[in-house]
């Protein structure tokens, strides 16, 4: 099977771990340590949300992809790969899945 | 090519658009309305977050599989797909796209 | 009854409306606009999440501080002060106020 | 001088630290632990967000209200009070204080 498009970029963040901070965005925001990834995190999905108020929907798109793209960023400093959350969300597929999920959240507070 | 999970899911998600409230977790949510899906992306972000401060890896994939399949449900909820956030990711990729984005964020004020 | 903190910030943040954008931090970000400001919000309500992860009590205190100023600047941006919010919070004091609060909540799905 | 309403709740908080869960929505909280009370912040920053972009004011009230009165809860979970905080924005006050947030965040990335 082809690589896709998700893990061609968590094999690109990955040669970026041991690269000089300066010579891209990864290296930088991977240098810059835990904390600054998950900011980031925060701010796309803030963004996410913003965009999606407005209605516009290929804003949307922009941060959607910002957001899953410094997922990866943070996958990667925990030594993960998308394929992870990937056979996690095919593990819950199905009504099954969707059942637990349903069920996790009503035993919670909210 | 054979769809993924991601499309699979999406294809799931498209479906309980016109099912019952009651049916399902999703069906439940794609009822509640705009702001109830954006509310659960921001509180799965906030989880990843917390997941990630733990320093518990298997709770950080499982977080970001929640985050996901959230952004799928607003995808679905705007007319959308995972297709359209994978083709953004791919239009960015390499070089390029990285410098891109460092570029839009050095003109942002953070 | 004397002016406090909230309202001292509240008025310095007022006249910072029409100021020049180059005159100070407040002036700057109430001249980029309304999602400037919700993605402050948004990056200090992180912020505080992951000092308090850190179990760090005295960086709480500034983000938290750096969370309930930028929601000043928010309110000023709405044309509304800090005491229509500590109004809101003395209409709800009080066990009447919590269960209330509890009631709303429970009518969630979270 | 007279407590405000922001003492006056952080008081209430603290005599339910110890008060059985089921009594009131303030002692399930603080019961449920440290996460759950940074999830209900990120919510309410959420709710907020929301609030804001809809461009309801007395919504914002609300949320913004809803918000400082669970940072008032995380607070008591750290030992800390309302006047911590009130006591660090008054630090910051003025011009030098404006410029100190403002140069901080220069030498940040964001």
């Amino acid at each position: 099977m082809q690589p896709t498009i998700l893990d061609r970029l968590a094999e690109t963040i990955e040669t970026r771990k041991h690269a000089d901070a300066d010579s891209s965005y990864v290296a930088k925001l991977l240098h810059s340590g835990h904390d600054k990834i998950l900011k980031k995190i925060a701010e796309e999905s803030a963004e996410t949300l913003m965009a999606s108020k407005d209605g516009d929907a290929q804003h949307v798109v922009r941060e959607t992809a910002d957001l899953w793209f410094h997922c990866l960023i943070l996958l990667a400093y925990h030594g993960l790969t998308p394929a992870d959350v990937l056979q996690e969300l095919e593990r819950r597929e199905g009504v099954s899945g969707i059942v637990e999920k349903a069920s996790r959240d009503a035993g919670e507070k909210g």
